[in-house]
């Protein structure tokens, strides 16, 4: 049996958790995964259940090749390959999510390119890719990531980005650590609601590539304060 | 007098009637029905009132003429012609919901085919047929369903789908069972946010038929899990 | 001195000016008064201050030339006539609503008329006028209904209908009791929010001048339904 | 060491901070200042924090050469200048506020100016600065004002209008006080969504000069009213 993760980290798991549900980035699905603290080859995510409703116990831990061990024998999401075909590929990511984030979706089913229109989103850089499930499975499937194969053809579609669309499906973001992540997942979602307001209004002046990476690092240096700011108000809404 | 339901299924039904208005798929108006557990020929709705005060004392039984069975005497909606008729047109239909859902009201007059934009709406198939009640009835009705020819005409129009949108009204969804329904009317309202919100980017790139259905199908493995956070929130709010 | 109003009429004005803030047809300024029970040539009204805050102490009673009766001697909107030449102009009115209802705000501007598009905004007709306060008092007014003759003017506008614009201000709703006429306030508000929306996607159906009297005569028949439901809602709010 | 503030300048401040945040003016970051009530060289700030967490004891002194003046030695926002440099500039005003409002966004990055739609918003009156800070500091900053000389800048293209928008970043606006400042933030976000709406429909009729000033002028003389119920908003919000 692996070692413990701190509980700590766990705890901050379940916050992210209510976090995103509270701030509109999740609904009933979708889900936030964290790189275990002491075993690199192991990842933290809840069971297969509404992220609104995880507490600490409901934290199983997850291998790379999508096996859970957990002394119970709970599962967890049949999408778990789209954490552990990440966490594989990009050994700088400590963070997952995967969620149908509402104004993002549009962004994914027309072409429109999805770019940071203010500082608060310069880490979508300059690409954002679009994962098509079509060019790995075919026409019909249910557009889940149900198994290794399409776990690593989404992470090889994500690269070296921040964030991937999945075309009629949602998206997943990476980072370095939990704050991050949702930070991140947060402002995708800022920025998908701002820029399609923008463009009904003309051409966008966008970031310049200098512009977005000094921005990110920037941002990183305050990841704190907006956390403190989501976690009392999941809080405040009852969570 | 008929058998008495079960007291589970009556307590969902009103469960679902908080939901519905928490969600925003309901509000001072509309109604969700579910057919009798014990009794196929009759169905289970509230007397008429607003959704949101709805508790277990206030549902009645009415069978597939629309006629109140009702030791108190007491009556339901005038638009109970739209459940009793689809419960007959329908047997496979177990839950019906009619509602003004605001983002679907759009599509309902301007000749724009609801689409599944992603895999929580595959329900929504290929097609998404719109009832015309000028068609029955003529250029100056209340646009209410208030009979069974009129009842009539909407189950034809729906057909076999999961939705029908009724032009300058609102729509009608069914499923096979309350938690399904209920899923079915939400997303249908988040589709068409999404959607409406897509047509102004550019041309969409919509699930495929095989899509659509494969999504469906897993979606209604998991109905449970949304619902118990769409039943924590309605507490949450108050109800 | 004239006779004291009603309590539970008093009781009712209090409840809908909460009622019109939680639903975000007022924010800070606006207001809602309604014909004095009694005595017809007086209507009540807040003194002048937020709607969110209004008490039963708070109301004061105004005659149709403007002039507050109140033993305390305070004040009312300055904007109070609005309400008293309406009062006067139209023997059917109990009660007007002036707001700044923002989805409205945008057809006052543009010349973009606003119409039925379903059945719970019948009562909007074939015409919504907008008033045009240049044609009265040139181009540089505050944009307040400041005295008589702008409050003539602006009935003059509104004629028989049930709303009239105010271009670059806001909009006046009139209804024969309280609950018909935040009944119309609110779904003034949705049909203007659905209407923006629709004129996107294509040419809309809107109701036709029978169905618009047919849906409108309908609902005046089920105005204590969503009454019921507001009320409640923002008591659960706080109010 | 200088005077202490006003306890009830200081109250406010909080509230304002509170406030803001619960309008949807200000998320995670974002600040307001006010200036030094009897210290006219000085203002009043959080220290670097998130504002909906500020309370009294977070308030520090800043001089307008950016130094904070604090015995606990504790450290305000980077981006501080926006505030010293425009109280420097102008010494009408008493109260600064940056933000990041979201559908102020688009207006800054498209080039579409930012007028007032309606009497709420006549402080924008005829010209709404836009400031690029690419030209001060080049292609690849992170768009925050660190120094002396941004700050400068942008209180150049602010000028003497009560608020400017920084393109890819946020918005500054400026008033007499920190209860006219906040109404002044909150109804540039409102006109910037109902001008955003309304530029799909048509042509737009904006106020005339005359009457922006008189609107803007007429305004000033209440603004406690909407103050309260802000006030009591976030309050009820948990605040």
């Amino acid at each position: 049996m692996p070692q413990a993760a701190s509980p700590a980290l766990i705890d901050d798991l379940v916050v992210a958790n209510h976090v995103l549900v509270n701030e509109g980035v999740l609904d009933g699905f979708g889900h936030i995964s964290v790189r275990h603290d002491r075993e690199p080859g192991l990842f933290l995510i809840a069971r297969s259940m509404a992220p609104g409703l995880v507490q600490a116990e409901d934290i199983v831990m997850c291998d790379l090749d999508g096996t859970v061990h957990d002394s119970q024998g709970r599962k967890t999401y049949v999408e778990r390959f789209i954490h552990s075909e990440i966490y594989r590929a990009r050994p700088d990511v400590m963070a997952v999510i995967h969620s149908h984030s509402p104004a993002v979706i549009p962004f994914g089913v027309t072409g429109q390119r999805l770019r940071p229109i203010c500082h608060m989103s310069g880490f979508l850089g300059a690409q954002v890719p679009v994962f098509e499930i079509r060019h790995s499975a075919g026409e019909a499937t249910d557009l889940l990531i149900r198994n290794q194969a399409l776990g690593q053809a989404l992470a090889q579609s994500l690269g070296g980005a921040a964030v991937a669309l999945m075309r009629g499906h949602g998206n997943v973001v990476v980072g370095f650590s939990i704050q991050q992540v949702v930070f991140r997942a947060i402002y995708t979602e800022g920025n998908a609601r701002l820029q399609s307001e923008a463009m009904r209004m003309g051409e966008i002046e966008f970031l310049s590539p200098g512009e977005a990476q000094a921005a990110s690092d920037m941002n990183d240096e305050h990841l704190g304060r907006p956390w403190e700011v989501w976690k009392r108000r999941a809080k405040m809404a009852g969570y």
